[in-house]
């Protein structure tokens, strides 16, 4: 029921703003390449006769309108930033997925009964200003609209200084209380290797799995590196290692469904002759079962402590971000399924095991995702990669998910 | 035979500059505050009475002539640049006390057959840029002028244009074989904790030990951390945390004067929901004795692409920088050693942990040098610390030792 040559090509077009050396994006959240992405969006948006607004935290909408206007929208969406290294896909494909369900509702004439929307999420990625979901974070209420404005990027800039340079604050309460929606359904590349292992076309999202987020401050002693005994050290960087190499262990011995990385690690002073003093590092565990995930938890903060009791130095462990185990609406998922279903298309069901703005959508009100493969299951890596059908065939499952909840 | 209040009251005068917050010195090479350190050294110099030089790689000269114009000098030295955190002694005694000793030659009118030199060299440290002791390996023919002259730095500055704006490229040949000593000596604080644990006033400096650092790459795969299984991770920072936890263990298991450490880790690339592709690390092995050290060299290379293989990632190891065990002039050390008995000090004699100018200098020159203990043996620490009886104690026999050899 859609234009898959027309979606193709919006995705490769995409592709070029930020595009990278190695074949991947580089769109990190609120920059200037962020918001030459949006642009390109907004002519396409304009030149199908939708409307584009921008609410205040800086998350973008177009609206094709419906018979009733007071009815509330039925919603796609997902975002356009990426992570420092990222690919094409991961976050587009749901934006422009949506872009190419609104122009073909044009071109097929269909009216529907609810608005339908394309919402583009302030920085999901949470790579640049840290955590991920803000923007559907501040509409579902989990974060305040202040809290955001004021995080500050690695790179030392203010998020709302970010938005007004851009001119991103704008006039649409970003508030799911005065603008709720009918329904949320989003488009997503997997970003594991699950779907292409099974050689399913199609992933029924039932949920997302759980995460838990720290940040992990040590102190030991900085001293130099020739003349101080080894038996006389105290150093940050040995304990964070092992802290490092423990968490993985967490993961590994989690079972099949568990996941535990750390992503940031820094040393300072930084100098080779000199024995850290500090070490920070970010550690992320996930598990779709909120009480393994509670066990995860305890066994990474008591085994931390006890490796850093054990070499000598001080720890702070913080947890920094969180959100349960979130299962989505039954009755569209079964909508999602059903139109894999109709089109014959191999579907499963799969539990994301990544945050997506649906996940904080899904708070307060019906929400579901539509999955495709991707290559490797390889993600967040400038390598990641689909096939033209399979973006198809998830376009195809959204129009027709979307089309019947829009009436 | 030295003026103590006057050597205390410029080591505190020379610790205002770059002062830090919690004590210590901020004076990387070739900074304002490095070119703010030597402003300050020159008036003191040129107050006594002495002449100010800079050679070619930037390292500065002090003289104080000698009766016979057509003699070698002899020459006291060590350096004024600093750890990122660095404390308020490391370097700045050697040359301060040399500074101290030129005036109490003045004080007491004694006049020398050789000039008396005070050396401050370019460098030392090799925190900004690496590797340390830039100065005296240019002089010594260790290094290429040119090779320094493109080196570039953690914050990207080129090294020959932060000396071309600094003015700091000077007229004196870099090089020993036009320009050589008579002998070199350089009085140092002994940045470990053996002389005060053992309460010696004096280290009387024997040798130092041999040193090999270098440079490791670890390249595995980015991946999302929440949908990609453990069991298919390529981490590179996995892999790396192992390779610092090994390092470690080849120290500890290397007999007590064994030392080894990591000092920088970077992630790449950098997110904390990103596994991280690649790893960057420094690893930096000393041991005065060279074939246990290169025992090190073959654990170290086999261990860690051992590790690397189990975890799935590549590695790469590369030699950075490299010293044998250097003795040395042992008609010097006993000049030193004889000192300090000649003043009744308790002394020991003890091997450096630590590069130093004098190791290059060595290479082609007669050379000793003296320690004097530091509080609990913390250097590279903004806490180190030193008792100004211990300052008086090095100074002096510093003194005593230039003046025997300069006749
Ligand atoms: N898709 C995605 O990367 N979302 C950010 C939150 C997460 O890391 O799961
Ligand atoms: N004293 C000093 O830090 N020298 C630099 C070379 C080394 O790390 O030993």
């Amino acid at each position: 029921p859609i234009d898959a040559a027309r979606l193709w090509r919006m995705l490769m077009q995409m592709a070029e703003i930020g595009a990278t050396d190695k074949g991947g994006s580089r769109r990190l959240a609120l920059t200037d390449e962020d918001a030459a992405g949006r642009a390109l969006l907004r002519q396409w948006a304009e030149a199908a006769g939708c409307s584009v607004a921008v609410d205040a935290i800086g998350s973008m909408v177009i609206r094709r309108p419906g018979r009733d206007p007071h009815l509330p929208p039925v919603v796609m969406g997902s975002h356009l930033d990426t992570q420092p290294t990222g690919g094409r896909f991961d976050g587009v494909f749901g934006v422009l997925a949506g872009m190419e369900v609104l122009q073909s509702l044009n071109d097929k004439g269909i009216e529907t009964a609810h608005p339908v929307e394309v919402a583009v999420w302030m920085n999901e990625e949470g790579a640049r200003f840290s955590p991920p979901m803000m923007g559907s974070g501040v509409w579902a209420g989990v974060f305040g609209e202040q809290e955001i404005l004021d995080k500050v990027g690695q790179d030392g800039a203010r998020l709302g200084d970010e938005l007004e340079r851009l001119g991103w604050r704008g006039p649409l309460a970003a508030d799911h209380r005065s603008r709720p929606f009918a329904a949320y359904f989003e488009a997503h590349i997997e970003q594991g290797p699950i779907l292409e292992h099974e050689g399913a076309q199609i992933g029924v999202v039932t949920g997302a799995q759980g995460q838990r987020w720290y940040e992990v401050t040590i102190t030991g002693q900085e001293a130099h590196a020739g003349p101080t005994p080894m038996r006389l050290r105290r150093d940050a960087l040995v304990a964070g290692a092992r802290v490092v190499d423990r968490v993985n262990r967490i993961g590994l011995e989690g079972g099949e469904e568990a996941c535990a990385t750390v992503g940031i690690l820094d040393v300072h002073p930084h100098s080779r002759n000199v024995i850290p003093g500090r070490v920070f590092l970010t550690v992320d565990l996930r598990h779709p079962d909120d009480a393994t995930l509670a066990g995860f938890d305890r066994r990474f903060r008591d085994e931390t402590q006890a490796l850093c009791d054990a070499a000598g130095v001080t720890v702070e462990i913080s947890e920094f971000w969180h959100f349960p185990s979130t299962p989505f609406a039954p009755e569209l998922v079964q909508r999602v399924r059903a139109a894999a279903e109709g089109f014959g298309y191999r579907s499963r069901d799969i539990v994301s095991g990544a945050g997506h703005d649906a996940v904080y959508v899904a708070r307060v009100c019906p929400t579901a995702m539509v999955f495709i493969p991707c290559e490797d299951g390889i993600s967040h890596n400038e390598a990641e990669n689909i096939r033209p059908e399979d973006a198809e065939r998830g376009c195809a499952v959204l129009f027709e998910a979307v089309r019947q909840t829009a009436g």
